[in-house]
């Protein structure tokens, strides 16, 4: 089938870019010498995990115990909570049962957290990572301060293997190295912390896109990085492209949009706010970004309108197709239910988003 | 069963306010002697939609053909697509068949979008109204030239029957009464321009959460506005009290969060930019508001994660529960599966967002 076929707005993913990417990440990895977990809330798809796991990843990473419960319950067996999961009531019994179910790693970062997990896991095998802050100032305890949330999780039964960090911070321009260093300098003092109290830090875990293409020196700390966690380079969006992490050649995903109306250089198209997302970074340059068109410039979002000026080109008419990359893709994809999968203009398969909107 | 039993996040709607609200709606139009149209793409739901007829709308407003034909497989029967629809391939299958199904109502904004709605509708019976720019800036025509795009539809058969306009220029400070009066002048003129073709401006459709409750002269134009399609003022938002439209006890909706992680003076909960949308205007004080601590900030927004800055009072513990309500309502619940209706802490019904993601 063309994919002019199909009604607007809908998510491409081309399959060849894809490909590419996936293996771009995996050889960065082993080239680095880490092992690759990339984090799934970017595309929250069974196929594509799997796809991520056919190149050489050790397994996924996830945001939530819902995101956790779609992928288990697929079959995909090794998987990270890299959140600091406050489990009562119902989600402590969902906890329990998935670390009874798949090689489960939750995060931690404070002693009632820990606390709260042992109280739910009664005994269920899980690893247990501390989540540290390296300068995002999100979760995560300070680094020296590790241990002593290691060591009561230990007293309390829990089998800690470790400490993760997430340079948030890597996200801005010139942010990249800056927060790359951090990341590693933060993951070996919060490992010193887990040594000092008899606790061996196995998992260092960090990553982010950005990052991940960052060549760290490996014996530049004591306790280098063991594992990277990258989300959004699966498929690339604009942000990246306008931090200069990647090119347009490497979005996998747009977003194919109908001109609804067209007047003196600008467009309105059928894409808005719920299908592309409103995320916009302070210096990202618009609400998306068009790959056919870049010195086009997406001005306004509504729900569903975005509003394009094009620079010094013949203005679409209406009722041409467009494409639009979101500013960051990880939201786009939680707003559809399927991923239309295409090589060149042809459908080639369609993946559902299965865990969209797994948000407990 | 209590509302705590739930897993966060969630998002809970107050049946008490939700009521309140809707009979303000009602009140506000018969006041004006204008119909009652809400937007249902704030709620996308059948259930709300029935309790807006019941208080007296003449029937929905809804932007995608997706979302019209869920509402009408519900059973709701008289509805206006009020976005400048681009029909082909099978989407002009789809609104033909909705055209027969229901008392359909459609916008268009261009002689090239008449010309294709005619030949999607093939003789199915709809309601055609033009849509003009009133100084939003977004989709319409400008109001002098309605009458060439209603003289062109009437030609090729379609059953124009008046005009309609987005006040979207009243979401912003001070924007209220200006936007109100633009919308009024736009509408004449438009309207005006119509019986210059020798075609009646029956209907006059503006509208706006901002500019509902704004008292316009009913005579101070030739051609009153008959209609308003208000969408947010259904659950209220913090855009709308942060504008000083309503205030924090008119808000019905707000997202359920656990606090993940505390520390001197700020909190982190597990309700992020994947439930709260990432909605927000210049003006915007933060990321949503916290009716219960007026004075917090929500500062920073991640896919999961918000973090609150609270201002001298006790910070809350991990694990105590906050309310906070979104910036913009409408993308938010377009992010949940269902709507879990309260009265005080006790859960009283659950209502599915039938429309979610209905997109094209």
């Amino acid at each position: 089938m063309d994919v002019d076929a199909l009604d607007t707005p809908f998510l491409t993913v081309d399959r060849t870019v894809l490909e590419r990417n996936l293996a771009t990440s995996a050889r960065r990895a082993r080239d680095r010498g880490v092992a690759w977990r990339p984090h799934a809330k970017t595309h929250k798809s069974v196929a594509v995990g799997r796809r991520q796991l056919a190149h050489g990843a050790v397994g996924l990473t996830l945001a939530t115990v819902g995101e956790a419960e779609v992928f288990a319950a697929a079959g995909l067996d090794d998987l990270f909570l890299a959140y600091p999961i406050w489990a009562v009531g119902d989600r402590a019994e969902r906890v329990r049962v998935l670390a009874g179910a798949v090689r489960l790693r939750i995060g931690v970062d404070s002693v009632a957290g820990a606390e709260q997990l042992a109280d739910a896991l009664r005994g269920a095998p899980a690893q247990v990572v501390v989540e540290v802050d390296c300068g995002h100032h999100r979760t995560g305890v300070d680094p020296r301060r590790a241990g002593e949330v290691a060591a009561r999780a230990v007293a309390r039964g829990l089998d800690v293997v470790g400490v993760f960090t997430f340079p948030g911070h890597a996200y801005a321009p010139g942010g990249r190295e800056t927060a790359s260093a951090d990341e590693g300098r933060a993951l070996d003092v919060a490992a010193r912390s887990l040594t000092a109290v008899g606790i061996e830090p196995l998992v260092r875990s960090g990553g982010s896109s950005p990052t991940e293409r960052v060549d760290t020196e490996p014996h530049a700390f004591l306790h280098p990085v063991t594992e990277t966690r990258p989300g959004v380079s699966v498929f690339g969006d604009a942000q990246q492209v306008e931090l200069g992490s990647i090119g347009f050649a490497d979005c996998a995903l747009g977003v194919v949009a109908t001109v609804v109306h067209s007047r003196d250089g600008a467009v309105v198209v059928d894409a808005g706010s719920k299908v592309l997302g409103t995320d916009r970074a302070p210096w990202a340059t618009g609400h998306g970004r068009l790959p056919a068109h870049p010195h086009a410039r997406v001005v306004a979002l509504s729900e569903h309108h975005a509003t394009v000026v094009l620079a010094d080109e013949p203005v679409p008419a209406v009722g041409s197709r467009l494409v639009v990359v979101p500013n960051h893709v990880c939201t786009s994809v939680n707003l559809v239910d399927r991923l239309v999968v295409v090589e060149g203009h042809e459908v080639v398969d369609t993946w559902p988003v299965d865990a969209r909107g797994a948000n407990t």
